[in-house]
């Protein structure tokens, strides 16, 4: 479980303007030693923002030295200047560690439709530059960077023994708002000293993005961001990873994918309640996914659980409309282990034990079982605050 | 414009321990003098109430001869128990008015997954059939009789003279919450002392609904309990509607539906603003419609307008995920008339001014434009406000 940077990266965050906030880090820099597999997982959000198509025509790639990512900014819905900003943000992160342009990859997070601020940029990849590190304090303030309205930074980290090679998967994460499962995923940067040849990388980390980042909302709007990245060097030397060990490396990627994911909707915008919704009996998975996302997405469902309230009929009737043809008589639904409703009648239960444990805990745990095959999915939501409200009526453009 | 019963009906609204507030009524009778065409469109929802498959079975009709309301339990996930109750309500009403019980409709609305408690019923629609009448104030009554979490009652009526015939067209209303796009729509009753057949009934219902109540939105959360029924007595004389008559009858159902359904999200939960989508220049009306949902249903979108925020990258990112594929750069966004958006790039606009317009104003009007085709569609939404969080955290089963 130790999370540290890699063998053969060095990472910085700084603040450079982008936040008002002069004691919040808005840049982060990451640097390989040598030139590293990187493999990425996009928004489907047809309306995409420039760092995404700079990055789309990159990966899966076998040479990539850094990634520059900045926050405050989202350098979306900006045209043709937009993806000039991208290009010259990557030709200032490859200038800075000596590579050429086409070895970096750019992340941008923050507001839509604003021009980025290339002179600020610019400052804060020289500042990055002059600070890059491998220690705690460094790994945090480089999470920090990438963080708009989260409360908490984001990392996770796995440390594999295979055979004489010790291999470290480190994750970084944001996520807060504007979080929609239609999605490849919000910012994510995962760096490893595995040796992964590149296609290894992309199908890896595919993989691991299908049952964590795509199994995630807050508040079902797709980003014109999302983006997650894995970086791996092969620091830990040895040939590429396979068979076995590409196994318990495909295992471990996807602890720190999951672990990252859920941390999102843990730290969603005003939420009190992180919800793992628990599929199961559906025909096939993608079944499953639907009716978890139809729920996870209804705000009567989130308004439920914030006010710690078994209402089962909320969760019954989303799954009804989700556009998954099933059974009603042959639901089950359990609420923190508590049975609510079976064979499409009531069932009677102590709701005030229910509403109890619901209030008590942050995690709520619903489970839904369906009757119709052997597919199922875990999925992960917010619930809908008054803050939640207060947060997005006030962010102004 | 004139709200009035039309001919050959009578009605009662009353109150009979539904809801706990005894100056409310949660009971609604109707009642033709002779049989009545009747059509109906119902929920689209998987789990969907015991009165929708008792109507389900009735409809398109040319005998019907009542119809009873109640609010405060929606009679729905209630099983086997709730369809014996929904026939029993049937055969109670069709019984006050000494008519067949299968020349009855129910209509219920509330809480999900509670038992009817027949006998509160059983007195309530003795108590309205000894109190039916066709003045104004009964016609409040019995409208207010559906209500539920609504604040303000919802009539619309129209008044049309074809040839000797004077035709009255009178609808009502509930709405609030768990208002989603994937419906048939939210309890509705139109009335018309028109002469129609069955299947003309149905038909101009339908298409009447396409257009409205299906082009709504609050919370995009589908209920178990949606329903528009249409009933024609033909009290106003002569043979069924057809050819010219039968399009001016359309064209005022119509606008009875239209401003029905801006009704209710324009009293949805909590909302302070009822926002009106215009999409256009889309491939097929199809595209248009799931944009519409898109934005309508994203939170961002809501919070924004709430906070009188131009924020129309939430809006432009929104169309972008709904699934439908256009041209970014041939995107034009209008906010209350102000130009925002245009050809992928931001457009310098007064963002003090728009701010100061959206909040002057009860309603918003979204006009987005593709570069597609000539389809399009018009869509009523609500914002999203800190008052419809408290209002569903604290409706407790």
């Amino acid at each position: 479980m130790a999370i540290r940077v890699p063998k053969g990266f060095r990472l910085a965050g700084v603040h450079c303007g982008l936040k008002r906030d002069p004691n919040k880090e808005d840049l982060t820099l990451v640097v390989s030693e040598t030139p590293a597999a990187a493999a990425g997982v996009y928004t489907q959000n047809l309306v995409y923002a420039a760092p995404v198509a700079l990055n789309r025509g990159r990966t899966p790639s076998s040479r990539i030295r850094t990634v520059v990512i900045n926050s405050g900014n989202a350098n979306a819905c900006t045209g043709e200047q937009g993806l000039k900003d991208a290009h010259a943000m990557a030709r200032l992160a490859a200038q800075a560690c000596g590579a050429e342009e086409d070895q970096a990859l750019v992340l941008s997070t923050g507001i839509i439709g604003a021009y980025m601020p290339l002179d600020k940029i610019a400052r804060g990849i020289e500042s990055a530059a002059g600070r890059l590190g491998t220690d705690d304090q460094t790994l945090l303030a480089a999470a920090r960077g990438m963080l708009t309205t989260d409360t908490v930074h984001k990392l996770a980290g796995r440390t594999l023994s295979l055979g004489r090679r010790e291999i470290q998967i480190t994750g970084m994460a944001k996520g807060a708002a504007m979080m929609g499962p239609n999605m490849a995923t919000m910012l994510a940067l995962i760096l490893t000293d595995a040796p992964l040849d590149a296609a290894t990388a992309q199908a890896a980390l595919s993989a691991a993005t299908g049952e964590t980042f795509n199994c995630i909302s807050v508040d079902g709007h797709t980003s014109t961001n999302d983006t997650v990245l894995l970086v791996a060097n092969g620091a830990a030397g040895g040939k590429p990873l396979a068979g076995k060990d590409l196994a318990a490396f495909q295992r471990a990627l996807n602890e720190v994918c999951e672990e990252l994911a859920r941390a999102i909707p843990a730290d969603g915008e005003g939420a009190s309640h992180l919800i793992t919704l628990e599929i199961s009996g559906c025909a096939d998975r993608a079944c499953a996914v639907q009716i978890a996302k139809t729920i996870a997405n209804s705000p009567l469902v989130k308004t439920a659980i914030h006010g710690a309230d078994p209402n089962w009929g909320r969760i019954v009737s989303a799954a009804g409309y989700a556009g998954v043809p099933f059974d009603p008589a042959g639901v089950t639904l359990h609420l923190n282990g508590f049975l609510l409703y079976q064979g499409g009648t009531p069932v009677s239960f102590d709701a005030k034990a229910v509403s109890e444990s619901i209030r008590a805990n942050r995690e709520t745990l619903v489970q839904l079982q369906m009757s119709e095959g052997q597919a199922g999915v875990r999925f992960w939501t917010a619930d809908l605050t008054a803050e939640y409200v207060r947060l997005n009526a006030d962010y102004h453009t």
